[in-house]
Order: structure tokens, then sequence, then C-alpha cells
């Protein structure tokens, strides 16, 4: 068993608030993260696959064929977007980085396995200072 | 004669649109920069100051102070915002690299002076892969 | 369960050196880094909490909350200190890098608790060529 | 028990081709890695061993035998080297970045014991896009 | 007049090794680098071009276009290629990074030019530890 | 003409105090930097070389010569010890990143004059938020 990492990015607009909430009390809670006028972020989005080594390729699946499935099911829906407003995964979810992080795994864990893996950890690192991993459970 | 370069960050949202022309004429030029609701970035501003050693400190201009002096003048109005609509020294400036870069030039220049060092450049990299640098003319 | 990261640094001094030993024996182990007159580093920290989602704020826990936290309780005794003079909690204790990270998981466990996570990980880059991770036991 | 990590470097040339394959097979398959001429990267390797803290060093294992060790078993044979030509362990294995991890885990495995510590991971990065992490099995 | 830069990267094999030269004297010149079995590199290239900003787009030049002129003229040329037997414009030149960098120069500074700016700099990364810049004279 | 730079390391520990002053001045107009105890940093150094293309190398000056230098002249001298105690080049010197960068200046131009090129700028980083550049006059 080893495990396969493709890193990718994509670059986004986003603000954290509660629509329950009135503007004091989100100011309170997201402080400048929720600004009305939304902010944005360069995201890294980092996809670990595991498997076994295909003897005659040496690989464990193609990282050609796994950046294409980034590409289709997230980062062309991600990238240059709104992730309050345009993104049809993210419809009623919460844009934090713990938030995408999980729409992304439930995006990519049946296409990765129909590619020949098994989709291990989605790293998403929303500044250089924080970043989250989800395992799928 | 000494260049001291302090680096600071901020998260911002904007979208690249010439208010004169149509969505199609903006999508055409600036494709997915142009997002009606839209995208941001991760930026990072490098600021060059160059001058004299003070003899007594060892220091051209003493980078505390120079940290404050970028935040107020700069970070402290970018980060967070949306730079078409939050802030005022952008009011009617296109927020291309390049346009933000300028701006930035114009509001520190005469501070740095103050401080005690001549401003020599703004670096704002806006992705991994791009960024524009400044001289002042 | 999910996992969050926040980073943060600090910048100190230390020495490696067992004071049962002659400085030609601490030369011998620890090399340049047992220099009497002590060396220094940039280090890194990377401090990782796991978690629930909370439904109201998509968090795991606020990160503003744990950068605080990660100040009050470890930065601001580390950052421009002298690693084996100056810090009440790295008494007694070699400051290798290993020593260093399990010391600040024993300070951060109850504290992170307080704040609604568990501690998963200390990661300690003394520089970027090495790095130590402590999980607890 | 603490993971410690040192991080080294070599530059090597590769092609990835199955010598039981066509030229187009080949092709199809492994797409511009496949150039018969040849092509390169500046590989980067973090080796993690997992041990004790040993009392009187505070040091799990000394970060200089690690290193030592590294470069005697690997490095020097990898660096400014043809992996499909020059290098003895990688005779008749394909060396896509899996199978470089596995054969650098099983020529480490034994020395790091030696040294008093536990091969924990091998991570190999060939770009700054992608890598592998082999724990053993 | 503002200056913009955009990276792009390569990975390419090559050797150095004076042709009048025998393998010895290679050796004891160029050490490892003339490994007639060829390495390889990651390669990092900076082009900054120079330019006024045009007043309805707020650009100098438009990344996009610059980014697929360097991809036409450069880098599909280059990328995972052997840098000394696959690439015409290499042809007789020897492909240290000066060598490479002055290349590259000639090949981009009349598509730059039609492009609407002026090509500044040429920086081109072998490793992280040495880069070249060129500025055309 | 053509540049050439080579980056090499060093980890040091300094204090920043002028002994004319009262450890309260020092205390004010150095911060944190003054503490008596001293502090230290990984420093990252750019060695930037011009001259003409040697023909029969297309080398400017051969880098592991130049890194052989920079070890001899500088980071010997500075790796592992205190800036403030240890390094003959820097008595009397305020260890600022100023003051250290230009030091570095005065050793090494002669050496790399020797060499066959000519020093054209020190690039000094303390922190990956702040550095010098120093040309010479």
């Amino acid at each position: 068993m080893i495990y396969i990492t493709r890193k990718e990015h994509f670059n986004a607009a986003h603000k954290l608030a509660n629509p329950a909430w009135t503007d004091e009390q989100n100011l309170e809670v997201f402080g400048k993260c929720s600004n009305p006028n939304w902010h944005g972020h360069n995201y890294y989005l980092y996809v670990t696959v595991k498997g076994e080594i295909k003897p005659d390729t040496g690989y464990t699946v193609n990282l050609k064929d796994l950046s294409v499935l980034i590409r289709t099911h997230i980062t062309d829906k991600l990238d240059h977007k709104n992730l309050n407003l345009d993104v049809d995964f993210m419809k009623g979810i919460m844009p934090s980085t713990e938030g995408l992080a999980i729409a992304i795994w439930k995006q990519l864990e049946k296409p990765v396995r129909e590619l020949g893996g098994a989709l291990h950890c989605i790293k998403l690192c929303e500044t250089e200072n924080n970043y989250v991993e989800y395992f799928g459970s």
C-alpha cells in the first residue's frame, strides 16, 4: 500500500456568516471573515490516494488522470468563483475550510474509486498559516 | 546606501471588469477574473526602503515602525476587504495587480519618507505565479 | 472528525549540552550545537487539533482563539528568548527539537481541550531540513 | 514515542517506459515522461524515524548520523545520476516516484534500525505538485 | 513604467561537458554535472516584462497571453526534454543555467515586443540554491 | 553580462543593543531583540556575482568554487555562532541584518574578484518577513 498526493490550487471569494444571526453576531464570531462584501484566498488542495502499485506501470494511479479528475469535479467549479454563491455542491454549506474540505471529499470519493484507488485524505490550505485535513469520517 | 524589505500579507476579494464594457467584452478580455460574484487572493506585499545605516542602531529604518506604518496605511484597509468596493484609495482604479501596486506606492511614499527612508519598490504577489514591481515612475 | 492546523513561529537561542559532561564530550556528541555562546533558529510550530464541526459556525475550533491560546501559552514565552535560560516550562529539559515539542504539548493539551477540541499533533521545525512530530504518547 | 524527519535532496534523470511495450504504447500511458532521451527532476526526500528520546542527549537519533546514513545509502547513489541506468538498487524497477520510494525504504530500513530508531515513513517529492509516502507495507 | 513577472516551470535532463575535452577533463571541471548518462532538474523560469499600464484594462500585458507565449516558444520545447539533444534553439550551446537563460531571452525578446511590452529579465532557477538573471546585454 | 546567485544558510544567535545605552533604552529601541540572554535565526544568504560567460564552460564562475569560497570566508565563521561574541569580522559592529550584510560584502568582494567575477549583491534574510540587500556603496 502506497500513498500518492496531487496538489492543485484555485482562487475564490467567500464570507463566513450564519444567516440566522445578525451582522453584529456574525462580526463577533467570525470577525473580518464576515465582511458582507466578501474577501478571498488562494487555496491549495492536496488530494491523497492510496492503493497498490500496478506492476506494468509502476503507478498507483496515473497522476494525469487524477489531475483531470480533480479539475473536472472540483477546481473547474471553484476557481475564480464565489464559494457562497456560485458552487452547486456548496449550497447550504458554510464555506469554512472545514466545510469546504468535507464537501470536496464527497465529490471525489466515488470518482477516485473508479480510477482504481481509494481516497485517503483531503488537505485544504486557506492561508499559509492554517489548513484542515479530512480522512472521510 | 542599503535596501531593506518588509513582507506583509492580506486576503481580499476583487473582480476585473471595465464598467464601460458589456459582460461579454469583459469575459473576453479578463476571462475568469471578470466573474460578477468576485473571486479572491492571498496577497503578499514586499515594501523595500533604501537609506543610510544609523550609527547608533545599525538600522536603516526600524522594521517595527515600518510594519506598523504598512498596517496603518495599507493592510488594515485591504485585509478581508473587497478591493472594488471597500477601499477608499482604490475608488475608480482597476484592481489589477498593477493598479493596486501603484496605489499602494502613492499611500506609502510620504509616510516612509517621514520615517527617515526612501520608498524604493513595491512588489505585490497575487498568486505564486505572478507579481508586479513598481519603482515610482 | 476533522483536523485543523495553525502555524505560528518564534525565534530563539539555545545550545545543546549535557551539564554532566565535559565540553569535549558535548562537542563530540552535539557538534556545533554545543557552542557555549549559543546559536539560534527561526522555529515554525504547527499545532493540530481534532474535533467535530460545530453546525452553527462550520468551525472545529475558532482559529483566532487557537492562535491567541498558542501565543499566550507558548510563543510569547519562547519568542526572542534563550530556551536554556529564559523559559519556565523548559527548566531542566534539554532544548532539542524533541524536548521542546513534548514540552509544548504538555503546555497546550489542557487549554486546547478547554477550547472544545483535542490536541492531535505538535510539529516543530527547527530548520527547513529537520522537524519532529509528537502525538502525545 | 516521537517522530523525527530529515530532508535531503538529489537531482536525477529518468524516463518511464515499460520495455515490453512499443514506443506508441509507452507514449499513450506515460505521455511526456516516456521521452526516449530522458528528462529529470530535483527530488526532495523526507526520511521519518520514530523512537524514544534518549535521556542523556534529548535526541531520538542524532540527525547528523541520520544524514550521513541517508547520503551513504541513498543520495550519493542517486544524485546527478540516471535512475534507469546508474543505480544498483533500481535495476529492474520502474523509476516512478512510487517505485523509487519503496526501493529507498528497503535500503534504509536496516541501517536506521542499527542507528537505534525505526524507519516510519519515506516521503518523496518529484515535483512541487506530486509526492508519495510509503510506510513499509 | 511597471514590471510584471510570470513564473513557469519545466522538467528536463542535461549534462555539462565540453565535447573538445576528455571525460577526465570534463569530470574535473564539471564534476557530477558531467555524468555521461545525464541528470536533471525541475527548472523555474521567471519572465519579467516592463511597460505602461493600459487605461482600459489596468494591465501592462495580459498575463494569459504572456503565459501562452512562454509555453509556445519555451516550455513546450523544454519540458520533459533533454536540453543537449532535443531542443532546436539549444543546438551547439552549453546547457548551463547561464547558456539556457540567454537562449530563452533570444527566443522571447521579439514575441514579447509584439505583445506590447519589453522583455526586462529572464530569471532561471536550476535548484533552490542557484539561479541566474539576464537583462539582455 | 549575466548575474548568477548562490544561496547558503547559517544559524546564529545575536542580540541588538547599543552598549552606550541603558537596558531600558535598548528595550525601547530594539524591543525583544535586545533580550540580554540572546535570541537567534536561520539566516539565508544570497550572493550574486556578475560576469561574462566563459566560452569553454558556459559558466560565469563555477558555482562549486563560489560555494566553497562563501563557506570558507563566511558561513564557517557564522554558522552555529554568536554574532556578537564569536565572529572576528563582526567585532565592534551592530549585528543588525544591515550591519551583517555589509560586513559579508567586505569579506567577499576580493575573493570573488579573484574567482573571475564581480560581487554584485549581498541579500541576507533574517526571517521570512524581512531581508536586506547591499550593492557595495
